[in-house]
């Protein structure tokens, strides 16, 4: 599905100007029912809307798996009705937009300092360079960046290099999309990274250790209480990952240095 | 108010290792009470934050002005308790946190399309290379990002230079402490410029109609529905406005080239 508009700008350079096309990226409302319940509207980038759909469930408690769920259907494009197979209660959102970067950015005040998570278990241990390589792997492959300029970057990837890879006008959604796909695709998540090319802050920290991916990876830095969340919660937390470096701030038993 | 903290990190470069301290941005709760009742969570970095509580009731419609504000407290540095002169109805959020990024994030679905919108009136034009130097100006006055990478700018300027600079990790909350600077200050708003390093998306957008700023300018792109909406609200949107260069996506007849 083609999520970039090509629209007429004018460009300026040096008090010059010049008319011209250039692609932005798409940004749409999808309103979603849950048991034919209004739930939530985000704004996104509207592709992998069943995806984003199940990791946003996933990433708000609804779901604990995709078997939690007995059918997602769409109508007329920016609406996802989702039969869940138990009853749930949703709270009134009344009609409110979770709005763009902000798509999947509601999350349980009780998370916030990561009491109510599991600490995440994971033996995975990684190279700097490898690490490094598949950060420039990941920056190539952005294409939707690459055209806009407009969205964020996200991918999860392991031994094996880059699994999935999405991209949003938010941080959010593209890291929802990712665990959405995981989910669907029964991809194992204890042995793997999550790229992303926005900030870390809580609310990114939480997504990722309830997926139990057991390393975030940023191009950009995390807040002082993201940092404190991944250490209760044992994961690592990377910042700044561009060319031949980066910042570790916890978790660096999981990196091997060197030629390791 | 500090908001930075220093932490241990592992610096990485090129497979070697180094122990040092690096500051990180803060990220705190604000809990926000409107007449006694729980209105909502804003994850945000903990400064500025009564012109943030007064900005983020201004752009959800809550307050249409200062003076719609009876007392404002705070209690531990985390709940902010708001009067108000009359009696509003609050939607139950129960309590989940709007978090950062995305602080201000919640807007009404019917603003969307900016059908609920004022059109922006505006007869203010602006000069593209003072555009262009007020934003080198507005990067080097960016202390926090400067610090810690983590943060998101934003501020307003116009004939005089810039008035009021604000920083937060969050994109919403940092357009949310300048509008409230500007309400608190009774600034006058509508000969004047919004800069932000984030992107345009709708809700960004519509922050800036509600205020009435006429012209919007960011480091990097806005989404196509940010743009439909600016065009219909008689708006000037420019994005990737960096060095001598920047694209106007619409309302360029406010912009003067050449050496006018």
């Amino acid at each position: 599905m083609e999520v970039i508009r090509k629209i007429n700008i004018i460009r300026y350079k040096s008090s010059l100007k010049e008319e011209m096309e250039d692609w932005v990226i798409e940004e749409k409302p999808l309103n979603i029912f849950i048991n034919n319940k209004y739930y939530a509207t985000l704004m996104c980038t509207p592709n992998e809307i069943e995806e984003l759909c199940v990791g946003f469930l996933f990433s708000n408690g609804i779901i604990t798996s995709k078997d939690d769920i007995k059918k997602i259907e769409f109508s007329t494009g920016d609406i996802a009705f989702i039969n869940l197979k138990k009853e749930i209660e949703i709270d009134d959102f009344h009609k409110r937009a979770l709005v763009s970067g902000c798509g999947g950015g509601l999350v349980d005040i009780n998370m916030i300092n990561g009491n109510n998570l599991d600490i995440v278990k994971s033996q995975y241990t990684f190279s700097g360079e490898r690490m490094l390589k598949l950060m420039k792997e990941f920056n190539a492959m952005s294409n939707l960046f690459q055209q806009t300029g407009g969205v964020h970057s996200c991918c999860n990837c392991g031994d094996n290099g880059i699994e999935f890879l999405s991209e949003d006008i938010g941080r959010h959604n593209a890291i929802d999309k990712i665990i959405g796909k995981c989910l669907l695709n029964d991809t194992e998540r204890n042995s793997k990274m999550l790229f992303t090319t926005g900030r870390i802050s809580s609310d990114i920290l939480v997504k990722t250790a309830k997926a139990g991916i057991p390393v975030l990876v940023s191009h950009s830095g995390p807040t002082d209480l993201a940092v404190d969340i991944a250490k209760k919660l044992n994961m690592t937390v990377v910042g700044f990952a561009r060319g031949t470096r980066m910042n570790i701030y916890c978790g660096a038993e999981r990196l091997l240095f060197g030629n390791s």
